[in-house]
């Protein structure tokens, strides 16, 4: 052993050491890779896929390899302090043990621990003993246990450990996919463009009616120059969600099909848009770089002219700058994205429902649930939820299909949780997103808490975890509000948690007692949810009998 | 008019246009200059302190430039989208208007109006019948009304307006000043390596603990290097906490003295620590540049030798990212860094208590409130308060003084607003941050809801900017449990505001209604607030006499 981490992803993996996304997938293709990074972001998805395991120095339980790597069921431990990475030399110390690329480690994510060498490990099968065991708990528990699952692949893998439907399908993952990403990153350059010059557009026009017959004659030429402008980003915006529709709706289509008589829980896109793009710092330094270079030639020659390149990274550069955000977890992300580009939503809504009335056809059972992220007030979710029907309205009357489904929020802004009462006269559904509600009822970034977290619980100013076990005199405060703000506003009310705390033991009592329907969580943590959860409703009846 | 933006701080001001705060700096000690930024950063304060009055193109009523200008009582007008400021260039175009560096603009704070040429404008004073208004204004009103002031000048400004007490002193205001920032930045250099080094002298001396003979020789060695590597930063992070003490001791005399007999409510550290150092982007793109002529030079001749630029540079760099954050809005700053920092709010327990009895000496009333900011557990608070009731014990035994004083925490991080009774076990006062709490409970980073906040309001899905005016249902919600569970745990707690709510009228009579004991605004804010007091008073009487 030479050295230790946080227990990510559960599971064992094997392989050889490769410090970088790209050649990850091109050698996992041919031979076992542990995948080691300091940290992975969205660009190191595919070197993830490619590798048996995932390994980082630093990051938290819900940092991004460890939520990914739940998602895609790859062991991985993440925060190994004591690993030294250094990916430009091509190898990390732990523990005075040097490892370069190539060479064998073995991970334990139940564990946390990493290995020098190849260690002997056995397959995790629900079969046999096991599979009779999780019977006897099943019939126990009164939660259902949901999976996180975002392509065909993860539902089939949920269902095959017992899921009863999809609690989360997040579905910029799919944006991610190497034939998705340049429609998405055209959409995303073309979008806010658009939208600025229709706004302009818009202006111009109101200020025409109010104008006498000189004024207007001015403000006719700029108002025809505007839309001259316009007419770029707009055809590029809706080629893009053109070619992105029918790729979703495949997608869903898998979803639906793997999920039969489940219900499945999209959400619509949460994440920021600069999330798709290129790093900003290496544009920053490419473009300061091709500047320099360019400043040379032309105090060679005057004639000299500007590189192509220089001019495409500068436009950009210009596009990233525009979209930074100095705290991108409190930006236009969630529902802001849907409500300032409804053409998305609608683009989301449109694949959801072709998909869901298409299978239908066939005869499996399709129990779409659309869910809307980020809400805090209940006029984002309105909003929405008035698009999504009106889309599934259109669809399903032209298909000639009818198909049941609901429109529900996450409960993941605080604001959201206190006012949980108006949210459900708009929400058929609520599912609680622990991690983020987590993070703003704490004021805690979980991709920053490392530098101060791990220090919190070693000198007992929390007593765990927040992301590993959910806070309930806070976190759990506001949900216990939210439930009966919820149930009294709407009776019957459905509500589930979609947060990495859906897999956490101590959480799935928590959900049990707060009378919550279901927890969600990766599919490698069902089986272990399914067991808490029957160990609640043990518990829970064993308390009832002793009071009587 | 030339162009309309955000009434950011109210008052008129007429000046030259400057682009670049060190600019600023140095002209407007020779003239009436307006400092005009797409937005403004720390930086950016001596440029800022500088100017007759800020203009910027992007950002709320609750971004740097307003929070800063209102603070300093310089008019303000902010997020003026019509003018597209090219600082490269030095000058700025509004409704084709083009306004060049030097040529003359009238900023109207009040009402957001941007004007072209010099407008005439008269002084703002509370006095006369203005004056007298305003006396019989406070003898109805019940709340109490604080001022916002980090410096001596701006609290005799506070107190020229009637502030009864300083609400908010954000120490770090007075780290950006030219005399205190190098030592600042050499702190904040040396902080993280000696904590750093120190963890490991830790682990090695347990290690040592339970090491046979002869691995204790190795570890013992280690050891000694370990130690040796640890005497610089450690020095340096020492010197510097002793060359700040005097400069904040200054700073709090001249603050007491201002506030004779009222009191005076000091917040420990707050912001991140990158916040200090050089922009990041910067950085990395001079890195990149020197790096690269570096290659060159290297390729030219095998003896070439790295500049020392580029050695430092890159040192600084590597501090940077190391510091470097996500969402620094949800990292490690507030009571974070004074619970993995101690010897930070140590040094500024001291600073705060040694000019106390230093003032209380001359005969001068000192009433010091020491407030804990982004406090969520009661434990966070737990440890700071007893590091600065320790420190306070220590200061008056040795000068023989006593002062009254007591410990108390912001409430703007919700998780703290809902276990407001546990908080208050340990808080001897709430001051309700509502800028920060408004911030959580919607999940909206005030820098970056431009990109949607004003869309929002525009399209009716927020009645208002919840930054101007507060959320009562949500935000207020949480203001309103908190209280009542404050109170039932420790009668008698005192309640106020600091957040930029403290000026709003409207969010003031929320405030009277909600049974607070004060409120705290920026000082040219404190007779509109006063006025305010009276009107929620007036018709809390009216409405009581209504109800009978």
């Amino acid at each position: 052993m030479i050295a230790n981490g946080l227990p990510a992803s559960p599971g064992a993996a094997v392989g050889r050491v490769v410090f970088h996304a790209d050649a990850a997938a091109e050698r996992g293709r041919k031979e076992k890779i542990i995948l080691v990074r300091k940290e992975t972001t969205p660009d190191d998805i595919h070197g993830m896929d490619a590798a048996q395991g995932i390994l980082t120095s630093t990051g938290g339980l819900t940092s991004h390899a460890a939520v990914v790597a739940r998602g895609m069921g790859r062991p991985c431990v993440c925060g190994a302090g004591g690993v030294r990475v250094d990916d430009e030399a091509h190898r990390f110390t732990a523990d005075s043990v040097v490892v370069e690329e190539g060479d064998w480690v073995t991970i334990d994510g139940g564990t946390g621990r990493v290995m020098a060498g190849q260690v002997p490990t056995i397959p995790a099968r629900v079969s046999g003993e096991f599979g009779t065991f999780m019977e006897w708990a099943d019939a126990l528990r009164r939660l259902k246990v949901r999976a996180n699952a975002d392509i065909p692949r993860d539902a089939l893998q949920a269902r095959s450990f017992g899921a009863e439907g999809i609690g989360l399908c997040r579905t910029e993952h799919m944006f991610f996919a190497a034939d998705r990403l340049p429609h998405v990153v055209r959409m995303i350059l073309a979008a806010p463009r658009a939208k600025a010059i229709q706004t302009e557009v818009d202006a111009k026009r109101a200020a025409w009616k109010s104008a006498d017959p000189a004024e207007r004659k001015v403000l006719g030429g700029e108002l025809r120059a505007l839309e001259k402008k316009l007419a770029a980003p707009r055809k590029a915006y809706r080629e893009s969600l053109a070619k992105l529709l029918p790729l979703q709706r495949s997608d869903f289509r898998g979803l639906f099909r793997a999920m039969d008589g489940y219900p499945v829980t999209i959400r619509t896109l949460d994440p920021p848009l600069h999330e798709f793009l290129p790093k900003r710092e290496e544009l920053i330094a490419e473009v300061a770089l091709l500047r320099a270079d360019w400043e040379r030639a032309r105090k060679r020659s005057r004639k000299a002219v500007k590189p192509a390149k220089l001019t495409r990274l500068e436009g950009l550069l210009e596009r990233v700058e525009e979209l930074h955000e100095f705290n991108p977890m409190l930006g236009h992300r969630g529902c802001r994205l849907g409500i300032t580009y409804p053409e998305i939503t609608e683009m989301q809504a449109r694949a959801i429902f072709e998909a869901a009335c298409e299978v239908a056809k066939q005869g499996i059972r399709v129990i779409p649930e659309i869910m809307i992220p980020l809400v805090g007030h209940v006029e984002e979710l309105r909003h929405q939820a008035r698009l999504v029907r009106r889309v599934a309205d259109e669809v399903m009357a032209r298909r000639g299909v009818h198909v049941n489904y609901l429109v529900g929020t996450m409960i993941e802004v605080p604001r959201a949780a206190v006012t949980a009462g108006e949210v459900a006269s708009e929400a058929e559904f609520f599912s609680f997103g622990t991690n983020d509600l987590t993070q703003l009822t704490f004021g805690f970034s979980r991709d920053d808490a490392g530098k101060f977290l791990p220090e919190y619980v070693a000198r007992k100013v929390l007593p765990v975890d927040p992301f590993a076990t959910l806070d309930l005199e806070g976190v759990g405060e506001l949900v216990r509000w939210a439930v009966a703000r919820g149930r009294a506003a709407r009776a019957g009310l459905k509500v589930g948690i979609c947060g990495e705390h859906g897999g956490d033991p101590a959480s799935v009592e928590f959900c049990h007692d707060a009378a919550l329907d279901y927890v969600s969580c990766s599919p490698f943590r069902v089986p272990i949810a399914r067991l808490a959860a029957a160990h609640a409703a043990v518990r829970g009846k064993a308390a009832a009998s002793d009071q009587r």
